[in-house]
């Protein structure tokens, strides 16, 4: 609740994007609009345009990561925005600064945004508490709780290739317990109105009373599979390989890891997705994550375009008209 | 007298920016409109002005200072001047190259100017004393001697606060002995022609004939605050705290810190200044940083149009006309 | 020949720049004449041209080289193209992702060039052979293999100099068993027709057959400096000086070191150069590179005009005309 007045305006326009829960079907179809645009834009000779000129963007990562923080650069330089990469473990917390004493500090340099990555859920939102009115605050990965531009990519890569969302069954394997991913997938796949979200998992990786959330639990690919259009794998973190929520990597292969074979019991246009960075041989077989079902490539591809469109948003530019 | 000659053209321009020492009043009051200007500009759509299009300035950060360096990056991105980050640490200088011959390297690459972070003082002057005729070069921090843009967005804040100079009473509390920022404080505020300027800090902390500094040295706040203006809190490093310099950090609170109870010592209308970062409940009370006598955020604020003005006119550019 | 296919287009243009080894003069002089006009341009006031405005280039570095990642930068935001600098080292491949998977993720990013540094010999080569047909590579440095713009940077300040390849005599100094840049020297000497080009290095530090990269070799300076139009001095790898390959530095420089003296072995009008970084007093002594005979910070700048120059003629864009 809190979350939500806290990311739209009085007149329920994007301000912050940090959590999709209670963003609303409009709100997420907007987005997936304005990226439209941005990626038809991009086929074009220069993929730049002049909209956020002259505004700053801060890529504030709390938790390093290369990958997320390459698309957040690309996407506001390609809106011509200035981009300032601040890896906060080097910065002047170290010199026991609080951090909302580095965020006051930041936002007195006339910044318009922050893109904030953080080991604590919470840490975007908390953020976005505190900053002046015309700061927005986007989260990239808060902790185990949302990574909801990650989300918005992969609505906007199912809707490329289904065109629509309500009759699809939509299958995330994997570690769903852990995953800042899955749980921003699973409210806006509910919230653009999917017929049946399933997540497939081992008992020790599936949160408690998980139907709440509103998906169907299965423990097994066999039966999981079934008549799916979409199956979403979820990266396993080999720091939790060790721990007793887990088998031996070749043993989680065998149960949960994606082959061709397991692939033959969905539908035939199924489409293979997964956040990336892969695990070869871990959650899925080489081949698949190479082969003709597999969207993964256009997953990154659209994440910039996707950034695009949520960055534009939610400072309040609407590129190609209301 | 070499740093002045070093500073200015023929002319009298300014060519380098490396300590205000033997700097006129004329060229720091030039600083000041510039930057107020520049301050003006900020408040329309577009921050940035292209008068450096073209240019490249080299951030040659010796010290790590995340702080300073995204301000000096901000200021000359919003002049449009391309922005090079070198951590010289990671550096060449590793491979056993010597200094100069980085700076002839990075000169030789057509770069513009030079922002220079050292431990060691006189870095920064030996460096200009080193580049070809066109390079400026600005000190962004050189060991204990000075950090000469610090002191301009202080003077830039007090006159905006204060409008005048003249009959101000100024106390700058803290570890004198050791502080950059204190030493080129002091030598602006007596170019500006201040009616007093009071260090207040323990026997320990304060250099040896502090008055031919042109300072009145005090040793306990209840007498030193008495009619004051201004009052600028130096941090404390931390790392001096376990030398014989210093008493706990508690003991040293109790005496040197401001509480709010101090600061009703000071005139009514004072304003309270902090280079940062704060050690909050250290050399000062929390209330009193997020208080209404603080204008420690606006002193960041005021960084950037004041590092924008010295970057232009250093590379003799009048930006608002002569 | 596999690089040579590789690097050309169908019509024999250049596409990636990975070696010099099987290119012909004519794109060799065309990269020089290109890079003539970029220093001619780089005398007036705005150094920047738009040509590469909305271009991608990532700064691919999984070996440290502040010097060489600063040129590439440079050149390309004097195109105006947008810059990712990318220490891999950092980033993805610390989960576990493969070299491929990231230069995959990469180029769906919809970047349009990758500069590449590795300290293996062949990764630049592997990566051009698996990347999207609109997709440039150049590379920076692969292991002990070539080091390509560095050539090109050395002729194009010897014919600076000395106006025409063909009568010259050119003697490469030092390390060239372990040099990408001497082999990526001596190739394109001989494909610009040099008149001769001698190798003076002790028996240890020289290639077997070292004469079928057509080249002289000699033992010693005072036969091998005779009648020399241009000695290029190689940097000592100081790792490699404890080692059995070589005797003590100061042996080191007495025997191979290049002395005032020494240099009064060749022509009166010789040039001196040198790939940076100098150590002096081992392979150089500091005087000859600082004196009127050393053209090493030429070299430097001539990168700049050079690397802008075989930018954008990998992405196919002629700046001048054709």
């Amino acid at each position: 609740m809190m979350a939500h007045t806290l990311q739209l305006t009085a007149e329920g326009r994007l301000r912050h994007f940090l959590t999709i829960e209670e963003l609303n079907r409009e709100i997420l179809l907007e987005i997936l609009e304005t990226a439209e645009s941005f990626l038809s834009m991009s086929l074009h000779q220069v993929q730049k345009v002049p909209i956020l000129r002259g505004k700053t963007i801060v890529n504030l990562f709390f938790e390093n990561s290369t990958r997320t923080r390459t698309t957040f650069e690309l996407a506001a330089k390609r809106l011509s925005a200035d981009v300032l990469n601040i890896n906060i473990a080097t910065s002047a917390t170290s010199k026991g600064e609080s951090l909302l004493d580095t965020i006051r500090n930041l936002e007195a340099m006339h910044i318009d945004m922050f893109v904030v990555r953080h080991a604590l859920s919470g840490a975007a939102h908390f953020i976005a508490q505190h900053v002046s009115s015309h700061i927005s605050v986007i989260n990239a990965g808060d902790g185990q709780h949302a990574h909801p531009t990650q989300a918005m990519l992969d609505m906007f890569t199912i809707r490329q290739y289904k065109k629509t969302f309500a009759d699809l069954k939509v299958a995330i394997v994997g570690d769903i317990l852990h995953s800042r991913v899955a749980r921003s997938q699973i409210q806006a796949l509910n919230i653009l109105g999917v017929n049946e979200v399933r997540v497939i998992a081992p008992k020790t990786l599936l949160p408690v009373e998980v139907e709440q959330l509103g998906v169907t639990p299965y423990h097994d690919m066999v039966t999981g599979l079934e008549d799916i259009d979409v199956i979403i794998m979820l990266r396993l973190q080999k720091e939790r390989m060790n721990s007793a929520l887990l088998p031996s990597e070749s043993e989680y292969f065998k149960c949960f890891g994606l082959t061709e074979k397991k692939l033959k019991l969905a539908k035939p246009d199924v489409i293979v997705m997964h956040p990336g960075p892969i695990n070869r041989g871990v959650e899925i077989e080489s081949s698949v994550a190479d082969g003709k079902h597999s969207v993964i490539l256009q997953q990154v591809s659209n994440g910039i375009a996707v950034r695009m469109a949520i960055i534009s948003l939610a400072m309040q530019i609407q590129p190609f008209g209301a």
